[in-house]
């Protein structure tokens, strides 16, 4: 395969400008809207009290956090039309969506915050690639300012916001890692990868998949580093948007 | 009823603040992200050739315009379903699309766009009232857009632009009449309209509706007077947006 | 535009023949076969006891009224497909139904009716133009007569029927304001108009909608006049079916 | 099992009082209004050229008659959803829908009329028992008339219509066979019975079902006996109300 | 019509070799798959207790049971999609579990188990005709070990099986009656039939439907006789199965 | 965490014991019911022609492969609704069927196989852990059937399948790595993860979830060996199953 030319002149360990922008919206607990180079996803955290029916039927004393994802109909090149009109939601809706669920329960501890439910609201206004790790590292700061919701409003005894979620996506061009692909650099890549990591650099979702090419295991650890690396740094620029650190 | 306090300090015939910023989408081919006061709505023309089945059926010889609306899911006070997810679209949202289509086909000439579909997306961020009315007044200056871009990439013969079309809503509270309603003052209102009209001042469109409090007809008149005076204004906001004026 | 050539050999400002069927089933509370010309309208009303869930919790102290239409498949011309069989209801279909809700809800005290839910069926069995407007006039028949029931079986302390509710349909033909179209005259009309007012005259609901001619507001007046001349007909033909003037 | 008083005086042996309305619809090929006592069904076929997958799939040279069966809302006692509205057409529906398609595919030879399909509806006005074989008996005549609308308008070389085909509704209870209930006896009733046969006395359909009580062979013999005598009386009528006997 | 060659070099009068296998599930109640010559049906039966909303409704007093019925896609000669994955389950499909379902209801005393809801899954996982009495017969076993199942687990205060039920599909050819016919017999058959008996030879169900060919009453007679027979034998089979006889 | 104790005796390195039949469908162009300890799966292969429409309107030149997950409902130790019937299926479903056909496009050159589709039915007869990874290996059996089909049936010019590849699901529990889960064992796993490789060792999909547990990349390491290691023996077996090694 061909060496791949990086939008924005980036290093192949380089990730796209980040923007973050906290409150973009006034009736969320919490809401930012992120941008990754020209993708942007608005995220909301919706604070809420129906808990799932299995919380409930299992006697659970936890509260639950869960994430929808959604892409305008004009957030990418050729229009698409609005999923669920024509009957139901995609797989890959599905999939980005229990991801990002799965994703942001890691960041919060469920049994301090019993008989609360935070909706997570990931919207694509422009797609570019990247878009379901774009949504999680801006849902992770609607999250914390959720959180904050929940103190200052006294509806959790303590904070229950436990430490940051970042994510990065990472694709592998023969023998070269790539951090953070843009959507032309992802359509010519030969496989793919999304990671999700913990602010303590615990390791919390790993998924790599390869249609058109096959890994080594060196190359999965190359894979594994880099993207350590840039999940660092993205919890550094999540926690300067919040002026903590 | 009491006198309603108006948002803005604005008088009962004032409009709120608005602000348009185009070409806030790098894929579509017309785009505005629209607001009047709280109230954000991002407007997006796409250019494709997908007639409908009735153009095909009738061998009618022109192109058509559709208009899809949605709501984010926190776009208002508390969380809203996706619709769709769980099956078909409100009654609310398939109203609300088809007067914006109905609204902007007196935008265009369809004859002089043969073979070309536009269509609408009207997408809420934010809402605080008026959002169909605020989705008419962005997306047609996105048609405009939409227009210039078939003209530049000889995809029709002539422009098919035929004049600005805007929209506002107005309510009655006893004996006033107010323009521009907010979500608040929407909900102490005993009746509201919403006027469509065209720069040329026709008429295209007048729906008003009464559960709370019946109308006489010199009220009717005012309600027409009103509006008539805040589109021509809006007019002039659109062509100033697109300097064309 | 040609002059249209009317059917019944009417002039403009009347409507067609109407013929009241009351008591046409014998299940329901209140019962109508309407016809207006060749246009027949089967109108039920139910008395039931389900509300809405929004008013239990809002906690709100009256019952709700509500309205179905539906068109049978061999109502028009050429057969159209039963309607929900291949999923959702079409917009068409939603919009009137609500329109048909929304006025009728104008001719009760809903505060005087609590606990109890009214379900108004309008099935066309043929159409010939203004189905909607049709069904409302006969549906308020109903309704009234459902109202009694609620009387006579101790279901409310007082009786919640208000006012007679009629509606007329209008076209424009350039300069030219008909009342009550057919179908055929339908199909050749500039723009279209249904309004719906009470028995004291007060304006409920004026939809005015022009997708081939744009209107200017002394023709509007003219349709104003000549809708509440119809209007102020249909409700003494509707007290004449209850033999109550 | 108590004896069953029987509706309009009757003999266990006697059908209700059957009263036919042919052309009650202006726009079918042809239209029914078919009552058995208090049961009312509106039948109208209509002349189509969809053919159904299959029969070009196959390459078949036949046409096709599909049904279609419906109740209004209030058709009952208690109102009923309509369905479809809420995503699928009930079990019940699915089946009547098809027995009166197979039944009435015996009036007809498909091979005379290719290229034509027929759509039969019948939608059930008013419900007090025994509507699917009401059913099934006005649909006939309507479809004899759609037959002649072909003939007349050159669709077909020779008429396709064979012989006539008409149901009755049995019940059993106990030792007694009862003919065409009514909704308050099949209600009372151990087991009931649908027949189809045609007008030379061919076998068509035998449904019986018991949920409430078993059955002998003697009393299916006694069902069999008077449901062909039933049958022959019906094809009478049938054949009465087109002027053709 | 020609003579049809039977499979397995089987008379007309003899059902396919049977093959039932007990306890093939672990985790369900009753369970069995069997087996008519290719066809192969896997039947589960299970405990619960969701009342059906009727039972409550009407405060009846006892138990209920109800049946699925599913085909694999490839349980056929070509692949089929999967029901409701497009929607909607087939009119076939419903057809056959209700049928399933009224059958296996005669085979206990719903009194005898209050609070009981039994569901009979009937999962197809080849086809060789003859799916839906496959279905009852080894059903019928399962149920009888879900009952021994409510007693060994004091579920019910007394075993609430009554009798076994079996059922047999039948076909005409011309003048011959042909027992359990498979999928290339079924094709070219005249007519075919269902029949479902109790092991006391009550008549449960009978289902005769013909649409390439009439019948006479006494092909009728003698597809009663040899339904009836063949019956008496398979409940031989169940309780052989199930060592009780 | 306490330690696990696994079933069969197994220590944490083993796998279940394999048990594979093949042809076990008379229809299916290539079948296989597999086992890994208690978990049943039935795997089909169906060779069709209805390209999906990407591939024709992107004018393509390769066939396609595609498959579909199911689970019967009582395949688990509570029944589960079927999936589909009351909508959409879940997401869960849609994550498995799309793991399995994009691990299975890796084991054939698309290139070979143009015009020709071949869809991957996996139906899950009894349900204990690993039903995706157990799916993925017995569907890459009938897999390799279909593709012997294809060649004999002169449908193809060279043999599509390239090599084998199988998956295997592992869990973590504090420092354990333990292979091939039951699902006794996953349910109190604290992260588990699911690998798919090919016979020449080639990482296809790497899934890696935790929502109890965090990871460290040591783990990881281990993870990935003991999968290899797994993968390895199972390709064996499959060759074994087909008597080609």
């Amino acid at each position: 395969m061909p060496s791949i030319v990086r939008s924005e002149n980036r290093a192949n360990t380089e990730y796209r400008q980040i923007k973050i922008t906290r409150n973009c919206n006034i009736w969320a607990e919490g809401s930012v809207l992120i941008e990754f180079g020209r993708t942007k996803v608005l995220c909301t955290a919706t604070v809420g009290n129906k808990l799932p029916p299995f919380i409930k039927e299992q006697k659970l004393n936890h509260g639950w956090l869960t994430a929808e994802y959604n892409m305008l109909p004009r957030a990418t090149n050729t229009r698409n039309s609005r999923e669920g009109r024509k009957g139901s939601v995609s797989g890959r809706t599905m999939e980005i969506q229990r991801l990002i669920g799965r994703a942001l329960r890691n960041a919060v501890d469920l049994e301090k915050m019993p008989e609360v439910v935070i909706t997570i609201d990931c919207d694509v206004i422009q797609a570019d690639g990247g878009t379901r790790t774009t949504a999680i590292n801006g849902a992770c700061i609607a999250l914390y300012d959720a959180c904050q919701y929940l103190v200052k409003n006294n509806l959790v005894a303590e904070n229950p916001f436990k430490e940051f979620v970042a994510a990065i996506s990472l694709g592998i061009n023969d023998e070269e890692v790539l951090v953070d692909l843009d959507y032309a650099e992802d359509s010519n890549i030969g496989a793919d990868c999304n990671l999700v990591m913990s602010e303590s650099a615990k390791l919390i979702e790993f998924q790599l998949s390869a249609e058109k090419q096959s890994f080594t295991k060196a190359t999965l650890d190359r894979v594994y580093d880099l993207g350590q690396e840039s999940i660092a740094k993205i919890v550094t620029e999540q926690k300067r948007s919040l002026g903590i650190e």
